[in-house]
């Protein structure tokens, strides 16, 4: 992967368990984010839990960085969100994390640097923090069990932060080995078919024929048939044939 | 939660850590899920490890159901979708977990009952496994590093089926207690802010002062202001020119 250098960092305040530091770190590499800011870590940093939860991600991605307050941490940034469960009495403008990374991104392009701010575990960001901050973050969450963990949350906003620039087609026939059939080996196979099945007389009457075939003709069009699997086709009719 | 009768099941084949298949039933319910259905749990069931990770979900989701292999797990289902990290060679339609999500409730809408099937920690799913869904999703990720665990799949996975159906706005400015401010309200603060500088000639010419006073509107109207907020710049004003 090219280095991104506005990519935005994640910064967690007061964060408790180092296995959800740990998971943190490996859901920002699952998406390709790699710089992390640790403000005030419960059990201080480095921290072996955090390490054995990452599955190697802190082998990758730059080494966190620790400070003792958000407004040091997030000092050389220039646009914050803040991630939270439940609304604030602030005035603030609150994001989706879908529509936050699509703006996210606009501000790579533009480079700005952005930090994505994440609370601790018991009580989330304060106040005081979500002050520090132009905009909110909130997950939609069913309303009757919203408790996501720490690294569930960087997990979503960095899954968020990659698909927003991702080119993966939303559906694609994977077609292994197999190329595609050409539209004259499908309908060699389809008049074939349909001449074996008007010698065994399968089409009743000359007035059901046509629309039967059609029928006949809509199950394997649909399938978006390989040339392998049209070969395989032929050899079936001849096997049941050969009876 | 009104309930949604034709909502996905989530399968897992093959567990084998509880705190996965807990993390997994908490990240369901997370996203409004209640169906689990479990093939050959390694460590059997029930687990108290899956009880322990679930943070209570096991209390709201429907009690999951065990079964020996996928084809008896997903014998009422109609449209399954096998979740894999890496390409196989077969035919089969690849979608990215937001596609499947818009796929997955269509069907609901229409009646179709649909089945989410993960594969076990250590191999994913079995050719045999894959070989029995319709189609295939794989959710995009760094090349590099891209080890999703059972829970984090199942999150991301229930997450789009989620806010597929989300009509929370993309972005909304969050208020408080505070409604917006009127325009008059914020033409009054602008003009007596006009006013003022004006008096302490602020605006060294009267050419400088169409385009300065543009700027300093920009700032205020940017800032969406509240009728509270309105009031307190007011009384900025008053307590800077009481000096």
């Amino acid at each position: 992967m090219k280095k991104i250098e506005f990519a935005p960092v994640i910064i967690l305040t007061n964060p408790q368990m180092g296995e959800n530091i740990g998971a943190a770190a490996r859901a920002m590499l699952n998406f390709g984010l790699k710089s992390m800011r640790i403000v005030s870590p419960r059990d201080g940093w480095p921290n072996q839990r955090a390490i054995d939860m990452a599955s190697g991600a802190f082998d990758v991605i730059d080494p966190p960085q620790i400070f003792t307050s958000l407004k040091d941490a997030a000092a050389d940034l220039q646009i914050l969100y803040a991630t939270t469960a439940r609304p604030r009495d602030m005035v603030k403008p609150v994001y989706t994390p879908r529509a936050a990374a699509l703006e996210i991104r606009a501000h790579e392009q533009g480079g700005i640097k952005t930090g994505l701010v994440f609370g601790g575990e018991r009580a989330g960001l304060s106040n005081e923090d979500i002050t520090l901050c132009q905009n909110i973050i909130t997950a939609p969450l069913n309303p009757d069990f919203s408790s996501l963990n720490l690294g569930q949350a960087v997990l979503l906003l960095s899954y968020e932060y990659f698909t927003a620039a991702d080119d993966t087609p939303a559906s694609v026939l994977q077609r292994g080995k197999s190329p595609a059939a050409t539209h004259k080996d499908l309908e060699g196979f389809l008049e074939r078919l349909e001449n074996i099945l008007d010698e065994q007389g399968f089409f009743r009457t000359a007035e059901l024929r046509s629309s039967v075939a059609r029928n006949i003709r809509a199950i394997f069009m649909r399938s978006d048939l390989s040339a392998q699997e049209i070969s395989t086709l032929h050899g079936i009719i001849t096997a049941l044939i050969r009876k």
